[in-house]
Protein backbone atom coordinates (compact mmCIF):
# COMPACT_ATOMS: atom_id res chain seq x y z
CA UNK A 1 0.00 0.00 0.00
CA UNK A 2 1.43 3.16 -1.02
CA UNK A 3 0.45 6.88 -1.01
CA UNK A 4 -1.95 8.85 -3.33
CA UNK A 5 -1.04 9.55 -6.69
CA UNK A 6 2.65 7.74 -5.56
CA UNK A 7 3.57 7.22 -9.06
CA UNK A 8 2.03 10.74 -10.48
CA UNK A 9 4.83 13.34 -9.68
CA UNK A 10 6.14 15.08 -6.89
CA UNK A 11 8.30 17.80 -9.06
CA UNK A 12 8.70 21.21 -7.18
CA UNK A 13 6.45 23.56 -9.34
CA UNK A 14 3.58 26.10 -9.71
CA UNK A 15 0.03 24.66 -8.80
CA UNK A 16 -1.16 24.91 -12.87
CA UNK A 17 2.02 23.43 -13.81
CA UNK A 18 1.52 20.72 -11.79
CA UNK A 19 -1.72 20.23 -12.79
CA UNK A 20 -1.35 20.62 -15.93
CA UNK A 21 1.05 17.58 -15.89
CA UNK A 22 -1.26 15.93 -14.09
CA UNK A 23 -3.45 16.36 -16.62
CA UNK A 24 -1.16 15.27 -19.09
CA UNK A 25 -0.21 12.08 -17.50
CA UNK A 26 -3.74 10.54 -16.87
CA UNK A 27 -4.04 7.22 -18.33
CA UNK A 28 -7.13 4.58 -18.89
CA UNK A 29 -7.86 1.56 -16.80
CA UNK A 30 -7.81 -0.68 -19.12
CA UNK A 31 -4.26 0.20 -20.01
CA UNK A 32 -0.55 -0.54 -20.25
CA UNK A 33 -0.51 1.21 -17.02
CA UNK A 34 -2.85 -1.11 -14.80
CA UNK A 35 -1.38 -3.94 -16.94
CA UNK A 36 2.02 -3.29 -15.85
CA UNK A 37 1.27 -2.57 -11.90
CA UNK A 38 -0.92 -5.97 -12.44
CA UNK A 39 2.26 -7.56 -13.62
CA UNK A 40 4.53 -6.76 -10.97
CA UNK A 41 1.60 -7.79 -8.18
CA UNK A 42 1.36 -10.93 -9.91
CA UNK A 43 5.42 -11.60 -9.59
CA UNK A 44 4.93 -10.81 -6.24
CA UNK A 45 2.59 -12.50 -5.06
CA UNK A 46 0.59 -10.06 -2.90
CA UNK A 47 -2.13 -7.72 -2.22
CA UNK A 48 -1.06 -4.21 -4.07
CA UNK A 49 -2.79 -0.85 -3.35
CA UNK A 50 -0.07 0.86 -5.67
CA UNK A 51 -1.28 4.65 -4.57
CA UNK A 52 -3.78 6.34 -6.81
CA UNK A 53 -3.37 7.12 -10.55
CA UNK A 54 -4.66 9.96 -12.47
CA UNK A 55 -7.30 8.19 -14.08
CA UNK A 56 -8.75 9.68 -17.89
CA UNK A 57 -12.20 8.79 -17.76
CA UNK A 58 -14.08 6.94 -20.93
CA UNK A 59 -15.92 10.87 -21.41
CA UNK A 60 -12.58 12.53 -21.01
CA UNK A 61 -12.96 13.03 -17.50
CA UNK A 62 -9.89 13.12 -15.36
CA UNK A 63 -10.28 11.11 -11.71
CA UNK A 64 -7.72 10.53 -8.77
CA UNK A 65 -8.75 6.52 -8.90
CA UNK A 66 -7.16 3.91 -6.07
CA UNK A 67 -6.36 0.61 -7.71
CA UNK A 68 -6.33 -2.86 -6.34
CA UNK A 69 -4.53 -5.58 -7.25
CA UNK A 70 -4.98 -9.41 -6.01
CA UNK A 71 -2.11 -11.80 -6.30
CA UNK A 72 -3.48 -13.03 -9.17
CA UNK A 73 -2.60 -9.81 -11.28
CA UNK A 74 -6.49 -8.88 -11.66
CA UNK A 75 -7.62 -5.26 -10.78
CA UNK A 76 -9.85 -6.63 -8.15
CA UNK A 77 -11.21 -2.53 -7.20
CA UNK A 78 -10.73 0.98 -8.22
CA UNK A 79 -12.15 3.69 -6.76
CA UNK A 80 -12.45 7.45 -7.43
CA UNK A 81 -12.03 10.01 -4.69
CA UNK A 82 -15.37 11.57 -4.35
CA UNK A 83 -13.91 14.92 -2.24
CA UNK A 84 -11.15 16.22 -4.47
CA UNK A 85 -9.18 18.68 -1.99
CA UNK A 86 -10.35 21.69 -3.38
CA UNK A 87 -9.73 24.73 -4.84
CA UNK A 88 -6.41 22.82 -5.36
CA UNK A 89 -6.67 19.64 -6.99
CA UNK A 90 -7.56 19.01 -11.07
CA UNK A 91 -9.72 15.85 -10.37
CA UNK A 92 -13.53 15.75 -11.04
CA UNK A 93 -15.42 13.96 -8.02
CA UNK A 94 -15.97 10.00 -7.99
CA UNK A 95 -20.08 9.02 -7.52
CA UNK A 96 -19.67 5.73 -5.50
CA UNK A 97 -18.72 4.53 -2.15
CA UNK A 98 -16.48 1.07 -2.95
CA UNK A 99 -15.45 -2.24 -0.79
CA UNK A 100 -13.38 -5.01 -2.05
CA UNK A 101 -13.34 -8.86 -0.35
CA UNK A 102 -9.66 -10.34 0.43
CA UNK A 103 -10.80 -13.67 -0.04
CA UNK A 104 -9.97 -15.54 3.24
CA UNK A 105 -9.01 -12.59 4.71
CA UNK A 106 -11.58 -9.78 5.06
CA UNK A 107 -13.10 -6.53 3.38
CA UNK A 108 -11.51 -3.69 2.80
CA UNK A 109 -13.05 0.35 1.90
CA UNK A 110 -10.87 2.54 0.00
CA UNK A 111 -10.72 6.10 0.91
CA UNK A 112 -8.39 8.78 -0.59
CA UNK A 113 -6.96 11.63 1.73
CA UNK A 114 -9.29 14.30 2.42
CA UNK A 115 -12.04 11.92 2.15
CA UNK A 116 -11.29 11.22 5.84
CA UNK A 117 -12.53 14.93 6.28
CA UNK A 118 -16.17 14.16 5.60
CA UNK A 119 -17.14 11.55 7.58
CA UNK A 120 -19.94 9.94 5.22
CA UNK A 121 -17.16 8.31 3.98
CA UNK A 122 -16.18 6.03 6.27
CA UNK A 123 -19.69 5.77 7.73
CA UNK A 124 -20.35 4.38 4.63
CA UNK A 125 -17.56 1.88 3.67
CA UNK A 126 -18.35 0.10 7.38
CA UNK A 127 -21.81 -0.11 6.30
CA UNK A 128 -21.20 -1.43 3.36
CA UNK A 129 -19.05 -3.89 5.76
CA UNK A 130 -15.35 -2.84 5.33
CA UNK A 131 -13.51 -4.09 8.45
CA UNK A 132 -10.40 -2.00 7.59
CA UNK A 133 -10.65 1.65 5.64
CA UNK A 134 -7.22 1.89 3.28
CA UNK A 135 -6.83 5.57 3.36
CA UNK A 136 -3.96 6.77 0.75
CA UNK A 137 -2.72 10.22 1.47
CA UNK A 138 -0.68 12.80 0.15
CA UNK A 139 -0.80 15.22 2.91
CA UNK A 140 1.81 17.97 1.53
CA UNK A 141 0.32 20.85 4.68
CA UNK A 142 0.55 21.35 8.44
CA UNK A 143 -3.40 19.58 8.49
CA UNK A 144 -2.01 16.38 9.11
CA UNK A 145 -2.16 17.01 12.86
CA UNK A 146 -5.86 16.87 12.19
CA UNK A 147 -5.69 13.72 9.75
CA UNK A 148 -4.13 12.03 13.07
CA UNK A 149 -7.28 12.62 15.14
CA UNK A 150 -9.71 11.85 12.20
CA UNK A 151 -8.13 8.59 11.70
CA UNK A 152 -8.77 7.83 14.84
CA UNK A 153 -12.38 9.34 15.19
CA UNK A 154 -13.34 7.29 11.94
CA UNK A 155 -12.04 4.03 13.33
CA UNK A 156 -14.15 4.78 17.11
CA UNK A 157 -17.45 5.87 15.20
CA UNK A 158 -17.52 3.10 12.85
CA UNK A 159 -15.41 0.23 15.13
CA UNK A 160 -13.03 -0.25 11.90
CA UNK A 161 -9.41 -0.02 11.50
CA UNK A 162 -8.14 2.86 9.75
CA UNK A 163 -4.64 2.79 7.64
CA UNK A 164 -3.87 6.17 6.68
CA UNK A 165 -0.97 6.16 4.88
CA UNK A 166 0.97 9.54 3.72
CA UNK A 167 3.53 10.35 1.80
CA UNK A 168 7.46 11.04 3.20
CA UNK A 169 9.39 13.91 3.39
CA UNK A 170 10.41 15.88 1.62
CA UNK A 171 7.42 16.39 -0.51
CA UNK A 172 4.99 14.98 2.51
CA UNK A 173 4.73 15.36 5.62
CA UNK A 174 4.38 11.38 6.87
CA UNK A 175 3.07 10.32 10.23
CA UNK A 176 1.58 7.26 8.47
CA UNK A 177 -0.93 5.34 11.12
CA UNK A 178 -2.17 1.98 11.68
CA UNK A 179 -5.06 2.28 14.05
CA UNK A 180 -7.49 -0.49 15.57
CA UNK A 181 -11.19 -0.21 15.66
CA UNK A 182 -11.75 1.42 19.16
CA UNK A 183 -8.94 4.32 18.16
CA UNK A 184 -6.04 2.90 19.50
CA UNK A 185 -2.71 3.98 17.17
CA UNK A 186 -1.57 0.34 16.43
CA UNK A 187 1.78 2.15 14.84
CA UNK A 188 2.89 5.32 13.22
CA UNK A 189 5.67 6.95 11.88
CA UNK A 190 6.70 10.22 13.82
CA UNK A 191 7.68 12.11 11.53
CA UNK A 192 8.13 12.74 7.42
CA UNK A 193 10.87 9.77 7.08
CA UNK A 194 10.07 7.18 4.44
CA UNK A 195 9.59 3.92 6.10
CA UNK A 196 7.88 0.89 5.78
CA UNK A 197 5.20 0.12 8.41
CA UNK A 198 4.33 -3.70 9.05
CA UNK A 199 1.58 -4.87 11.67
CA UNK A 200 -0.27 -7.84 11.24
CA UNK A 201 -4.07 -6.61 11.89
CA UNK A 202 -5.98 -9.00 13.39
CA UNK A 203 -9.58 -8.44 11.75
CA UNK A 204 -11.46 -10.30 14.46
CA UNK A 205 -11.20 -7.47 16.43
CA UNK A 206 -13.88 -5.62 14.74
CA UNK A 207 -16.11 -8.50 15.23
CA UNK A 208 -15.37 -8.61 19.03
CA UNK A 209 -15.66 -4.70 20.10
CA UNK A 210 -19.35 -4.91 17.93
CA UNK A 211 -20.01 -7.49 20.00
CA UNK A 212 -18.72 -6.40 23.55
CA UNK A 213 -18.44 -3.21 22.69
CA UNK A 214 -15.60 -0.15 22.62
CA UNK A 215 -14.11 -0.08 25.83
CA UNK A 216 -15.88 -2.95 27.08
CA UNK A 217 -19.46 -0.74 26.56
CA UNK A 218 -19.89 0.85 23.31
CA UNK A 219 -22.08 -1.07 20.81
CA UNK A 220 -23.20 1.91 18.13
CA UNK A 221 -23.98 -0.86 15.64
CA UNK A 222 -26.84 -2.08 17.91
CA UNK A 223 -28.31 0.79 18.94
CA UNK A 224 -31.75 0.72 17.79
CA UNK A 225 -35.08 -1.28 19.54
CA UNK A 226 -37.37 -2.51 16.73
CA UNK A 227 -39.99 0.15 18.39
CA UNK A 228 -37.63 2.85 17.49
CA UNK A 229 -39.18 5.96 14.65
CA UNK A 230 -36.51 6.30 12.43
CA UNK A 231 -34.40 9.36 12.52
CA UNK A 232 -34.85 12.42 10.17
CA UNK A 233 -31.72 13.66 8.38
CA UNK A 234 -33.01 16.99 6.46
CA UNK A 235 -29.41 17.64 5.74
CA UNK A 236 -29.18 14.48 3.66
CA UNK A 237 -32.97 14.40 2.50
CA UNK A 238 -32.90 11.48 4.38
CA UNK A 239 -33.14 9.33 7.48
CA UNK A 240 -31.30 6.58 9.73
CA UNK A 241 -33.71 4.31 9.61
CA UNK A 242 -33.26 1.37 12.47
CA UNK A 243 -34.28 -1.78 10.16
CA UNK A 244 -31.41 -0.40 7.95
CA UNK A 245 -28.83 0.11 10.76
CA UNK A 246 -26.62 -3.13 10.29
CA UNK A 247 -22.94 -3.30 8.48
CA UNK A 248 -23.60 -5.72 5.44
CA UNK A 249 -22.18 -9.22 6.47
CA UNK A 250 -18.68 -10.10 5.35
CA UNK A 251 -18.19 -13.69 4.04
CA UNK A 252 -16.34 -16.25 6.47
CA UNK A 253 -13.69 -17.92 5.12
CA UNK A 254 -15.37 -20.98 4.78
CA UNK A 255 -18.15 -19.75 3.15
CA UNK A 256 -15.55 -17.66 0.66
CA UNK A 257 -14.48 -21.20 0.20
CA UNK A 258 -17.33 -23.11 -0.54
CA UNK B 1 -23.09 24.27 31.78
CA UNK B 2 -23.16 21.57 34.06
CA UNK B 3 -23.15 17.45 32.81
CA UNK B 4 -25.67 15.33 31.76
CA UNK B 5 -28.44 14.73 34.79
CA UNK B 6 -26.19 16.66 36.92
CA UNK B 7 -29.15 17.23 39.40
CA UNK B 8 -30.86 13.73 39.00
CA UNK B 9 -28.90 11.38 41.19
CA UNK B 10 -25.54 9.48 41.61
CA UNK B 11 -25.64 7.22 44.23
CA UNK B 12 -23.91 4.01 44.03
CA UNK B 13 -26.96 0.74 43.29
CA UNK B 14 -27.89 -1.80 40.59
CA UNK B 15 -28.77 -0.26 37.03
CA UNK B 16 -32.50 -1.32 37.57
CA UNK B 17 -32.62 0.53 41.14
CA UNK B 18 -30.91 3.47 39.38
CA UNK B 19 -32.92 3.21 36.40
CA UNK B 20 -36.28 3.21 38.79
CA UNK B 21 -35.38 6.24 40.32
CA UNK B 22 -35.02 7.89 37.20
CA UNK B 23 -38.26 7.40 35.95
CA UNK B 24 -39.47 7.85 39.26
CA UNK B 25 -37.90 11.45 39.51
CA UNK B 26 -38.90 12.42 35.72
CA UNK B 27 -40.55 16.11 35.41
CA UNK B 28 -42.64 18.04 32.84
CA UNK B 29 -41.21 21.13 31.12
CA UNK B 30 -43.62 23.09 32.51
CA UNK B 31 -43.43 21.98 35.86
CA UNK B 32 -42.15 23.31 39.68
CA UNK B 33 -38.25 22.03 38.30
CA UNK B 34 -37.84 24.37 35.09
CA UNK B 35 -39.09 26.98 37.30
CA UNK B 36 -37.35 27.30 39.86
CA UNK B 37 -33.86 26.70 37.82
CA UNK B 38 -35.26 29.53 35.60
CA UNK B 39 -35.29 31.85 38.37
CA UNK B 40 -31.72 30.74 39.62
CA UNK B 41 -30.56 31.86 35.63
CA UNK B 42 -32.94 35.54 36.65
CA UNK B 43 -31.07 35.97 39.75
CA UNK B 44 -27.67 35.10 38.59
CA UNK B 45 -28.05 37.14 35.62
CA UNK B 46 -26.41 34.39 33.39
CA UNK B 47 -26.92 31.72 30.74
CA UNK B 48 -27.74 28.41 31.99
CA UNK B 49 -27.65 25.00 31.29
CA UNK B 50 -27.60 22.91 34.44
CA UNK B 51 -26.99 19.70 32.59
CA UNK B 52 -29.92 17.66 31.60
CA UNK B 53 -33.15 16.89 33.13
CA UNK B 54 -35.34 13.62 33.76
CA UNK B 55 -37.78 14.47 31.44
CA UNK B 56 -42.04 13.28 31.25
CA UNK B 57 -43.34 13.79 28.17
CA UNK B 58 -47.17 14.40 27.85
CA UNK B 59 -47.41 11.02 27.02
CA UNK B 60 -46.21 9.51 29.33
CA UNK B 61 -42.52 9.23 27.66
CA UNK B 62 -39.18 9.26 29.84
CA UNK B 63 -36.37 11.58 28.17
CA UNK B 64 -32.99 12.82 28.82
CA UNK B 65 -33.64 16.43 28.17
CA UNK B 66 -30.88 19.17 27.91
CA UNK B 67 -32.55 22.69 28.76
CA UNK B 68 -31.32 26.06 28.31
CA UNK B 69 -32.03 29.07 30.40
CA UNK B 70 -31.59 32.96 29.42
CA UNK B 71 -30.26 35.38 31.74
CA UNK B 72 -34.11 36.54 31.88
CA UNK B 73 -35.04 33.19 33.50
CA UNK B 74 -36.82 32.13 30.36
CA UNK B 75 -36.60 28.02 29.01
CA UNK B 76 -35.41 29.26 25.24
CA UNK B 77 -34.17 25.81 24.29
CA UNK B 78 -35.11 22.12 25.18
CA UNK B 79 -33.29 18.85 23.52
CA UNK B 80 -33.98 15.19 24.08
CA UNK B 81 -31.18 13.53 23.22
CA UNK B 82 -31.53 11.37 20.14
CA UNK B 83 -28.70 8.48 21.13
CA UNK B 84 -29.47 7.24 24.66
CA UNK B 85 -26.17 5.36 26.01
CA UNK B 86 -28.26 1.81 25.34
CA UNK B 87 -28.53 -0.95 26.82
CA UNK B 88 -28.15 0.88 30.16
CA UNK B 89 -30.31 4.26 30.04
CA UNK B 90 -33.99 4.17 30.15
CA UNK B 91 -34.77 7.30 28.37
CA UNK B 92 -36.08 7.05 24.86
CA UNK B 93 -34.99 8.69 21.96
CA UNK B 94 -35.72 12.08 20.88
CA UNK B 95 -36.30 13.12 17.38
CA UNK B 96 -35.12 16.32 16.22
CA UNK B 97 -31.79 18.50 16.29
CA UNK B 98 -31.55 21.77 18.48
CA UNK B 99 -30.11 24.68 18.14
CA UNK B 100 -30.74 28.12 20.00
CA UNK B 101 -29.64 31.80 19.22
CA UNK B 102 -27.91 34.22 21.98
CA UNK B 103 -28.58 37.17 21.01
CA UNK B 104 -25.80 39.09 20.15
CA UNK B 105 -23.18 36.05 21.04
CA UNK B 106 -23.72 33.44 18.40
CA UNK B 107 -25.81 30.04 17.94
CA UNK B 108 -25.44 26.67 20.46
CA UNK B 109 -26.28 22.95 19.15
CA UNK B 110 -26.94 20.71 22.16
CA UNK B 111 -25.71 17.38 22.53
CA UNK B 112 -25.98 14.96 25.12
CA UNK B 113 -22.53 12.16 25.88
CA UNK B 114 -23.43 9.59 23.11
CA UNK B 115 -24.87 11.57 20.53
CA UNK B 116 -21.22 12.32 20.31
CA UNK B 117 -20.10 9.14 18.67
CA UNK B 118 -22.71 9.63 16.17
CA UNK B 119 -21.23 12.10 13.75
CA UNK B 120 -24.84 12.82 12.30
CA UNK B 121 -25.73 14.82 15.19
CA UNK B 122 -22.66 17.41 15.06
CA UNK B 123 -23.02 17.49 11.69
CA UNK B 124 -26.63 17.94 11.46
CA UNK B 125 -26.47 21.02 14.63
CA UNK B 126 -22.95 22.91 12.30
CA UNK B 127 -25.88 22.85 9.20
CA UNK B 128 -28.17 24.46 11.47
CA UNK B 129 -25.50 27.28 11.87
CA UNK B 130 -23.97 26.24 15.20
CA UNK B 131 -21.28 27.77 15.84
CA UNK B 132 -20.39 26.36 19.41
CA UNK B 133 -21.72 22.70 20.21
CA UNK B 134 -22.29 22.18 23.71
CA UNK B 135 -22.22 18.31 24.71
CA UNK B 136 -23.25 17.49 28.16
CA UNK B 137 -21.69 13.92 29.41
CA UNK B 138 -22.04 11.60 32.16
CA UNK B 139 -19.28 9.19 30.95
CA UNK B 140 -18.38 6.70 33.92
CA UNK B 141 -16.48 4.17 31.91
CA UNK B 142 -13.14 4.21 30.30
CA UNK B 143 -14.15 5.19 27.09
CA UNK B 144 -13.75 9.03 27.63
CA UNK B 145 -10.11 8.83 25.95
CA UNK B 146 -12.03 7.66 23.22
CA UNK B 147 -14.93 11.00 23.62
CA UNK B 148 -11.92 13.08 23.52
CA UNK B 149 -10.70 12.25 19.97
CA UNK B 150 -14.34 12.84 18.86
CA UNK B 151 -15.12 15.80 20.71
CA UNK B 152 -11.99 16.91 18.34
CA UNK B 153 -12.82 15.10 15.57
CA UNK B 154 -16.24 16.70 15.70
CA UNK B 155 -15.01 20.25 16.15
CA UNK B 156 -12.91 19.41 12.84
CA UNK B 157 -14.77 18.51 10.63
CA UNK B 158 -17.82 20.71 10.86
CA UNK B 159 -15.52 23.57 12.25
CA UNK B 160 -16.99 24.49 14.83
CA UNK B 161 -16.58 24.73 18.76
CA UNK B 162 -17.03 21.55 21.23
CA UNK B 163 -17.63 22.22 24.76
CA UNK B 164 -17.69 18.90 26.55
CA UNK B 165 -19.01 18.86 29.91
CA UNK B 166 -18.22 15.51 31.83
CA UNK B 167 -19.16 14.87 35.82
CA UNK B 168 -16.31 14.76 37.62
CA UNK B 169 -15.17 12.28 39.93
CA UNK B 170 -16.35 9.82 41.90
CA UNK B 171 -19.16 9.37 39.79
CA UNK B 172 -17.50 10.36 36.46
CA UNK B 173 -13.60 10.31 34.83
CA UNK B 174 -13.79 14.21 34.34
CA UNK B 175 -11.62 15.45 31.29
CA UNK B 176 -13.73 18.30 30.60
CA UNK B 177 -12.85 20.09 27.40
CA UNK B 178 -13.22 23.07 25.45
CA UNK B 179 -12.33 22.47 21.47
CA UNK B 180 -11.53 25.35 18.85
CA UNK B 181 -12.85 24.84 15.26
CA UNK B 182 -9.60 23.52 14.04
CA UNK B 183 -9.56 20.66 17.04
CA UNK B 184 -7.04 22.57 19.47
CA UNK B 185 -7.94 21.44 23.01
CA UNK B 186 -8.18 25.26 24.44
CA UNK B 187 -8.62 23.81 27.92
CA UNK B 188 -9.17 20.52 29.53
CA UNK B 189 -8.87 19.03 33.26
CA UNK B 190 -6.89 16.51 33.35
CA UNK B 191 -8.47 14.13 35.29
CA UNK B 192 -11.60 13.54 37.42
CA UNK B 193 -11.01 16.20 39.98
CA UNK B 194 -13.96 18.68 40.15
CA UNK B 195 -13.10 21.77 38.53
CA UNK B 196 -14.53 24.65 36.94
CA UNK B 197 -13.58 25.76 33.38
CA UNK B 198 -13.53 29.12 32.31
CA UNK B 199 -12.28 30.39 28.63
CA UNK B 200 -13.53 33.26 26.49
CA UNK B 201 -14.67 31.79 23.23
CA UNK B 202 -13.74 33.59 20.14
CA UNK B 203 -16.88 32.70 18.10
CA UNK B 204 -15.25 34.85 15.11
CA UNK B 205 -12.89 31.71 14.68
CA UNK B 206 -15.20 29.80 13.14
CA UNK B 207 -16.12 32.04 10.24
CA UNK B 208 -11.93 33.19 10.30
CA UNK B 209 -12.21 29.22 9.38
CA UNK B 210 -14.28 28.15 6.85
CA UNK B 211 -13.38 31.53 4.64
CA UNK B 212 -9.16 31.10 5.17
CA UNK B 213 -9.39 27.31 6.06
CA UNK B 214 -8.32 24.63 8.88
CA UNK B 215 -4.55 25.28 8.92
CA UNK B 216 -4.68 27.65 6.34
CA UNK B 217 -6.19 24.83 3.72
CA UNK B 218 -9.31 22.90 4.07
CA UNK B 219 -12.75 24.93 3.81
CA UNK B 220 -15.21 21.57 3.69
CA UNK B 221 -18.41 23.42 3.26
CA UNK B 222 -17.06 25.25 0.45
CA UNK B 223 -16.00 21.96 -1.34
CA UNK B 224 -19.08 21.68 -3.65
CA UNK B 225 -19.12 23.16 -7.85
CA UNK B 226 -22.37 24.90 -9.02
CA UNK B 227 -21.54 21.77 -11.80
CA UNK B 228 -21.16 18.88 -9.43
CA UNK B 229 -23.96 16.33 -9.29
CA UNK B 230 -25.35 15.15 -5.45
CA UNK B 231 -23.68 12.23 -3.93
CA UNK B 232 -25.94 9.49 -3.24
CA UNK B 233 -25.82 8.13 0.53
CA UNK B 234 -27.57 5.10 0.72
CA UNK B 235 -27.46 4.38 4.00
CA UNK B 236 -29.78 7.15 4.79
CA UNK B 237 -31.73 6.67 1.66
CA UNK B 238 -30.34 10.27 1.06
CA UNK B 239 -28.10 12.27 -0.48
CA UNK B 240 -25.62 15.29 -0.48
CA UNK B 241 -27.11 17.78 -2.52
CA UNK B 242 -24.00 20.61 -3.19
CA UNK B 243 -27.15 23.47 -3.43
CA UNK B 244 -27.90 22.57 0.87
CA UNK B 245 -24.34 22.27 1.85
CA UNK B 246 -24.41 25.52 3.65
CA UNK B 247 -24.19 26.30 7.35
CA UNK B 248 -27.19 28.25 8.07
CA UNK B 249 -26.36 32.19 8.48
CA UNK B 250 -26.64 33.40 12.64
CA UNK B 251 -28.04 36.23 12.92
CA UNK B 252 -24.76 39.61 13.51
CA UNK B 253 -24.76 41.36 16.40
CA UNK B 254 -26.66 44.32 14.50
CA UNK B 255 -29.48 41.95 12.91
CA UNK B 256 -30.22 40.50 16.04
CA UNK B 257 -30.90 44.54 17.85
CA UNK B 258 -32.49 46.01 14.79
Amino acid sequence: MFPELHLFGTEPAGLEIRNDRLRASAVPLDGDLIAALGAIARRAGVWLLPGSICERGSAGELFNTAVVFSPQGDLVASYRKIFPWRPYEPHEPGDRFVVFDAPGIGRFGLSICYDAWFPEVTRHLAWLGAEVVLNIVKTTTPDRVQEVVLAQANSIVNQTFTVSVNCAGPVGEGRSLLVDPEGTILATSTDAAPTVLVRTLELDHVTRVRQHGTAGTNRMWEQFLPTDAPLDLPLYSGRIDPNRWTPSPVPTPLETES
